[in-house]
């Protein structure tokens, strides 16, 4: 079986190989198949047409990258076992298995007190669990994720396996800016992955990048910078994000004050009842239903409720079905108490309806992103004679202060009359 | 607003502008903004993780290649009206208007008696009349998309313009065999739609390619043909195709005989009834839920019926939504009776259903497809002195008889125990 | 050392790796280097301006191809020793060694009786008694390249590797598809080389492609079609180099007539005396001059000769170095005797030359090429059920007696007056 | 005439047009076809060995982008006349004119007191002459490079029409930067340029980006700053360009001491002679000369220069022709007269050469490039409330000191022993 390793076809990095048959299990369970139904940028294809690719293929690009990675380590010397290399690339597969449909939506309206790190962990959990008990091909020395999930949670005694998977030059990252340039057509995102991926090398447990790959990280981060704010918080996107927010807390209320309205199952579970944090543990019906959940129970849903009688619900819906989603503009200050009651006054009498429910036509919004993080694992430069440095200070013509800085853009963003 | 286009970002072509405000206007029906929840290539994402793209990003490329064909055929003195070239690209933008969700597997279940193509003109129809009752901005001469249609239904004079929508070298296809094989990865498939739409010219009011684009052609064929086989045929793709025909078969068997399983709204009315050709015209019920149906219907819903108490609806649901797919293989010959008997009673036994249901663990399929065929319209060689061949005989290594045979794989697929 | 392996960035495929120290001691050897100051596509520059790419980095190319599909190869069971890898690699990046400038020219004109591949072959035992008698770093088990050349050769018992360095689709072809393709900008070229490496095998030590890559083999057979007739034989590069012919022939004539003209050490020896395929051999000095020639030497003297005081070696270069090629058009027949009189008569009064003069501002030319040869080694496809087929006979599409028909193309080529 | 525009294929951006017979009358002109015959990346090929692309091309990549950003501007209401769009073309076509093969090689031996911009000027009114005095097709309204020269030297009245050539955000750099990226394969080096040219603006008579396109300029000065230090000053780019100027150098002291040693009647000339700047007038010896010089002169030189019977020249001939060049490091000070003094002992004693010869095997040198330059036309950009601002000060992460400061490095190159 050695030789009969699966191969994938990926538009971004051509033929991408499944490891061995541990990856392959693990690639096989529903919650990792659920990721071929959740789109990677969620509402950016508003924008980017192209920009339909799902977390599925991000996921496994990013085990591609770690293939790379880990080559590239063992090359300079760096040990890594077989079974560390195994972990390493199941850790980076799941990483992002915890996240819903629409993550942020979901995290402002239909689950609280939870985040999707916290269910990724869960989910690692009982996919660790189902393997266990299935397992009778011998596949594994032990319970067959502890060594993954010890890497993920940075546990595991060696650190530059996290780094891979979590760092601020991560394959996460390099995955997702490739792979985000490459469908929306923003070429420019595209980051040096092989290069970067070359360059690497671990000192004293931590990744390092060698001192000519400098330029290469200072382009890194101006490219993740780009496309955050031409991509990610195109404003575009956030109108449709905040659209959507406002279509799905308006079922909610409805929802939860008794009215029927369409959904399926999984959506059902969620907007009928209170979901927080406690609710999902290991084996729990929130995990269950979590489970299911995937972009076509929200978009099916919204399309139907166009015709549903509570004039607000119908109204946001159709406007986003149809795409004619809310208009932004840039403000220079947050809005006051008397700009609201304002903006209330004006939607009730447009739309008739009261001025308590007029806020579901229009949304302040406020985005940033800062660059680099001081907080996180800096990315440090290797020199030759062996000193490491932090790029934020290594960089000649980055700016640590602007680097480190959170832009932020605060929108209004108004229902189309 | 002349110098206000609209500029939309494609990864395929690069930056495509929307050419004028009728374009946009088109564009901005809810019929157009339904392909963008409909994906181009069905289920082809199963073996081709990357081939998520839509039938809206088709008819954006398409209507692009459309714009460089008019420019080119202009550069050679061919006179194209402004309006023609409107109407045109109009043509284009919805020549896959009527379109369902995972065509191929409506066809065979849900809708009977009529096909995409005919409801395409419905659809093209109804946009044509809903622009004309809301035109107040004095953007068309006459009912807005009379020319449109004409061209498409090639009932207009200028016969060339009907032959770049529709014909063997048309731009449907050098889109979509640009757009599928950049988003499959399959790169063998691109073919050089600017180099050929350079190549084009009309002679007597056909298109022909310039003798020197002869080997583009060439490659051109057998590029498509490579795609045929290796994506839009590709065995796995297939078998998920009858998998998802097999659930929704039984779906509607159990919903005729009047049982009650979960569907959105517009699912439940192609579920509840017989829906046939004469349902189908301007303004009609099945019209309108027709327009409704996008994929998360189907995917939600499948997803939904996992947990259905009828045992083969369950057991195909969960097979299809957590890929366990059919396993296909060769057969050299069609199922006799008493093979399929012999099916019948193993599944049955296997699965503990009736035998008259058992067909719905197995499928038997044929797929076909011919490179090139002689009663469309052929491609046409212009060469120096003037004269015309057709490029089944003009080409020096491409065997008539061979291209335009159909071969046919005769498949079993069939349920995983 | 094993871990320092020198990397090289090749725009085609990306990152090269020098597999070890007996290759990079080879590649180091002059007539190596020399590779890197002789153009791949000779004078296809003056159509397409991008080809200036060298015989050096086609040889690296076809290298890194040779190692992507001693991997495939492996990781299929073929067993093949590191030692035969080296060999291989060795093999492949010396293939095309005994090239001189201009090959096509050089043999009209300059040399007599001797093609490239005999020299190759003496280039190679060569740098074999080179690399011998430096030997000091026990690099090597035994004469180094005794094993590469048997492969050249095709003496080394394992066939399927010479076949890989030279066969219908051996990586040599490979190579010269994507990098021609590449460097041209005519994209259409490009052969998917790493899907066609994955698909090969081995039975009864022939190279075999697996039937799922017939249609990538079709498409490889169409592409190499294209760029024959689209690029190697375009009109515009063959009067180009019918020009550089008429010139170095003229320039030799009047050499051996004793004038003195401008030229380079190395091209005085070929211009001043006769040199034929007797005084090649080791040690020799046409071998040492040979080995010493390259693009610069040609093309500074044809622009020293615009001002030489032979009014026919001056009009000739004058031309050529300003681009004022012959022009050519299609023969429907050869020209006659009293064609060629009527042509001389014609020029020797334009120019002001004498009439046995004349025949150097026009040249008749066959330009053919058969797009597969029944000859060479055939291109096997492997059956799933184990059986072989030449691809001629396999494809349903390529029809076997066009494809090895050699098409013929009869050009008139003048000079302008 | 109109609709016959030559089409010339460019690997870097597809199809580029040449828009009317003006432009191709310059084309034709042998000063331009001579830039063919120079590299445009000197010696970088050395180190990435696809990087062999020539001025030529370069030229036309830049007129293909003028082309395009003119397109843009008037797109935007910009007017730009057609005579005054045929200039600007033929400016930036002609604007490099001047280089000699390894220009910075040149003027460090063989050219002293001029500069390639002084000679480019020179070379536009050279050609601006021939094209008048063979004028009698009436392609041109008065002398024709009249107004591409004014544009050239910032004299004509619209500015914007002067920064398309020279500014920090001009075509020029963005060809270059993808031209360069694409044949070194450094892809991180590749600037957005059909983007950046769709944000262009004119105010107030200057280039202005839209502040949407920041983050583009902000990847483009990146990018920039990338391509310099990781392909044009390259240490072994340098290595090659410093053992370059030394044989040059030996050559110039041989011959201008009398001895005869080979080379071409152009490099004749400046071997032979001091050539300064006075020497350089239209018409004058040093011009024809100078025009009559490439790559090919020098490279073919060198060649022979390896069997010199000097031994200096001969060592360092074939240091360079063999690819055996310079070893480089870094230092932290500048060399010290004392340490001159001991590496000319060294190398006096190892190759037994005079210690005042001694220094041609070796050399100090100093690589330095700023990021962006407050001297030249800032990058303005352009908020949407129409006010304008320098990059350096509207970009938030970019550190205004660090990019204009001209980091420097210092290197010590010894010849190999």
């Amino acid at each position: 079986m050695v030789n009969k390793r699966k191969i994938i076809n990926d538009p971004v990095f051509g033929f991408m190989t499944i490891p061995n048959e541990q990856v392959y299990a693990v690639l096989q369970h529903p919650y990792v198949q659920r990721l071929a139904r959740i789109r990677q940028l969620g509402l950016s294809n508003f924008v980017y047409p192209g920009a339909m690719h799902t977390r599925f293929s991000h996921s496994l690009g990013a085990m591609h990258l770690m293939q790379e990675g880990i080559q590239a380590l063992r090359n300079k010397g760096v040990e890594i076992s077989d079974s560390e290399a195994t972990a390493a690339q199941v850790a980076i597969l799941l990483h992002d298995i915890g996240h819903g449909p629409f993550s942020h939506v979901l995290e402002h309206t239909l689950v609280e007190g939870v985040t999707h790190e916290e269910i990724s962990l869960l989910m690692m959990e009982q996919i660790n669990e189902d393997l266990a008990s299935q397992e009778d091909r011998g596949l594994w020395d032990h319970r067959p994720l502890d060594e993954a999930i010890a890497i993920f949670q940075d546990r595991y005694p060696r650190h530059f396996l996290h780094q891979l998977i979590s760092s601020q030059l991560d394959v996460d990252r390099m995955d997702y800016l490739c792979r985000d340039s490459f469908f929306t057509g923003v070429q420019e995102g595209r980051v040096a992955s092989e290069r970067l991926l070359k360059m690497l090398n671990v000192v004293n447990d931590r990744l390092v990048v060698e001192v000519k790959g400098i330029y290469s990280v200072e382009k890194f981060l101006v490219a993740r910078r780009l496309m955050y704010w031409q991509v990610y918080l195109h404003k575009t996107s956030v109108a449709a994000e905040q659209l959507l927010i406002a279509v799905l807390a308006r079922a909610k209320e409805l929802a939860m004050s008794g009215k029927e309205i369409f959904c399926s199952p999984a959506l059902h579970y969620f907007l009928y009842q209170r979901v927080q944090g406690k609710d999902f543990y290991i084996g729990s019906e929130a995990m269950r239903q979590y489970a299911l959940l995937d972009d076509s129970d929200v978009l099916s849903a919204v399309k139907a409720w166009m015709s549903c009688d509570d004039r607000i619900l119908s109204l946001l819906s159709e406007a986003f079905t149809n795409r004619r989603l809310y208009r932004g503009r840039l403000l220079t200050e947050p809005l006051t108490e008397e700009d609201k009651k304002s903006l209330n006054r004006h939607y009730a009498a447009t739309f008739g309806v009261k001025e308590e429910e007029a806020h579901y036509f229009y949304s302040e919004h406020v985005s940033t992103s800062n660059t680099y993080s001081e907080k996180d694992d800096s990315i440090d430069i290797l020199y030759n004679d062996g000193t490491v440095r932090d790029i934020a200070s290594a960089s000649e013509i980055l700016d640590l202060q602007s680097l480190t800085r959170k832009p932020r853009k605060i929108y209004l963003f108004t229902f189309r009359e």
